[in-house]
């Protein structure tokens, strides 16, 4: 992420720890995330109360450009199945790219292993959004089980961005296929 | 992982650090380590050259187990459709237990985030077993494309340790029930 010599020391800070927190994970330092903000510490400990909290914003920041990512503008046309299917034909794309690393919102819960840390309190709602997604799309496609195949199409998006991250796998249609099979099983057509 | 007067202090580093790094992740410090294990710090650098090896290490060891519980015994009665659902319904048994993160060696290589380390080459290996042993029971139970039907099952295996491990899903059911459309599509009866 680009920043400028305008940007404020807040916003600077968060740039700096979305990067930084994906690329090395959340046992990052407050001293490296200051000097990669170009931000004393005094200055983060004005505005924030802990590196936690930073995190935290960090993640709640970055929640609105990653489900634009993701999911097809409301104009545009479509049906369900494939509203469900661009989603991971977008995340199979990402995962080609450099510097990817899985989902952030993923990464952050298995790092911190802690749901009452304020950034796995953002994480958490940030995949419940996406799983309720899902399920909207799948209730609007006439799923059997509306729910089962939310929860389904969740685990596959999970476990492709854990394996792509972690360099285990390379998607190039694994996901498009499995979860094709599973709406197929589900009854969206 | 119970200790006893006479492990060694290698084994006694080693089981403190599955254990330490399984529930804390992989930033815990040599400090913490040692003391858990009751090594001091001079013996943990006689024995091991690096922290890093203490983990690389500690997931070698457990490995067998690990895999043990999950893969029906040799001799035991079962189609391929079968053993590959048993597997899932040990996850899915595994997951509900108090202090259950996820498979252990996911986790290290989402937080360690370097192919190279020598814990991630270790935790690879293991992940690649898995993938190797599923393909062989989608061999034998006839798939139509084994590779294909192995890669799945790891996208399960994968998405429910993290999601469940990460307290953002209980499985009660929802692997086996995912795992059995994928069998059917892939002609494993």
């Amino acid at each position: 992420m680009a920043t400028t010599e305008k940007a404020s020391p807040r916003d600077r800070l968060l740039d700096a720890a979305a990067e930084l927190f994906y690329r090395d994970g959340v046992s990052i330092g407050v001293e490296a995330l200051c000097k990669s903000a170009g931000v004393s510490k005094r200055s983060m400990y004005q505005l924030f109360d802990s590196k936690d909290e930073v995190l935290a914003a960090s993640l709640e920041r970055r929640a609105p450009g990653y489900a634009a990512r993701l999911v097809p503008g409301a104009d545009d046309a479509g049906t369900p199945r494939e509203r469900i299917l661009y989603i991971f034909e977008q995340v199979e794309k990402a995962s080609t790219e450099p510097g990817f690393m899985g989902c952030p919102y993923l990464a952050a819960l298995v790092e911190l292993k802690d749901p009452g840390h304020p950034a796995s309190v953002v994480a958490r709602a940030s995949k419940e959004r996406m799983k309720d997604a899902f399920r909207v799309q799948a209730e609007l496609g006439g799923a059997r089980e509306p729910d089962l195949l939310a929860r389904q199409l969740m685990l596959v998006f999970d476990g492709a961005n854990a394996r792509a991250g972690a360099k285990l796998e390379t998607l190039d249609g694994l996901t498009v296929e499995t979860v094709r099979t599973l709406l197929d099983a589900a009854g969206v057509a």
